[in-house]
């Protein structure tokens, strides 16, 4: 199986998962790690590693609420490794995706269906709606 | 001053807030209504047109977690309105555009901005990092 982890400044990733837990149910192996106000960035670094190194699973995906800052700096820096890839943007339909497509793809190909459902997930309701 | 209304399943509108003012600092004109566990359709509804109705402002944008589901059906209703524009797929770059952006906005023009920057803040790393 693979691993989700979600990193985010506050508790933002706890946030996601209790959402996603809500519509789909309790889903095994994830994680979130949470940037705390005042935190320095090698404590972050330092949960990220230890959870990363904790997680038995070889795969891992790791979702990032944003692209910079110090969640996705600790973070995009494990994508140099072979077993993990990272996301960023993070919201409720990706999370979704990656709980129901997990089994079912290589890693690589999560991570690309990831970014695919997240992006296609944003939508101005008003110009589909008003029509 | 255009106000901010998430829309999400448990606590994620929350969080998202939590995140968004820890990066940002404190910001006026945000509200979260939460779909809280066993709650019926009607019952956030109300709350939804409570908070609508309690805002002063006669703009309001809608940020909304996920395409269908409950929040969604009650929120998409509201576009019908001239002074409400609603956009789905939530995460922490919208939110944080939409506090730094409306003033200098229409609400048409931040609606279309949002959903631009939601899109484009979903980035699969292993491609880029990894060339």
């Amino acid at each position: 199986m693979i691993n989700i982890v979600l990193v985010s400044h506050a508790d933002l990733g706890d946030a996601l998962i209790r959402a996603a837990e809500m519509i789909a149910g309790q889903a095994e192996g994830l994680y979130s790690i949470s940037l705390l106000p005042g935190e320095s960035p090698e404590s972050f670094g330092e949960k990220l590693e230890a959870t990363l190194q904790g997680i038995e699973s070889q795969e891992t995906l790791v979702l990032i609420d944003l692209f910079g800052g110090t969640p996705y700096t600790a973070a995009a820096r494990q994508t140099l490794k072979e077993n993990v890839e990272c996301v960023t943007g993070a919201n409720l339909p990706m999370l979704l995706e990656l709980v129901m497509a997990r089994d079912d793809a290589t890693l690589s190909e999560l991570a690309m269906e990831t970014a695919r459902v997240g992006q296609e997930s944003v939508k101005n309701l008003g110009p589909m709606l008003r029509k």
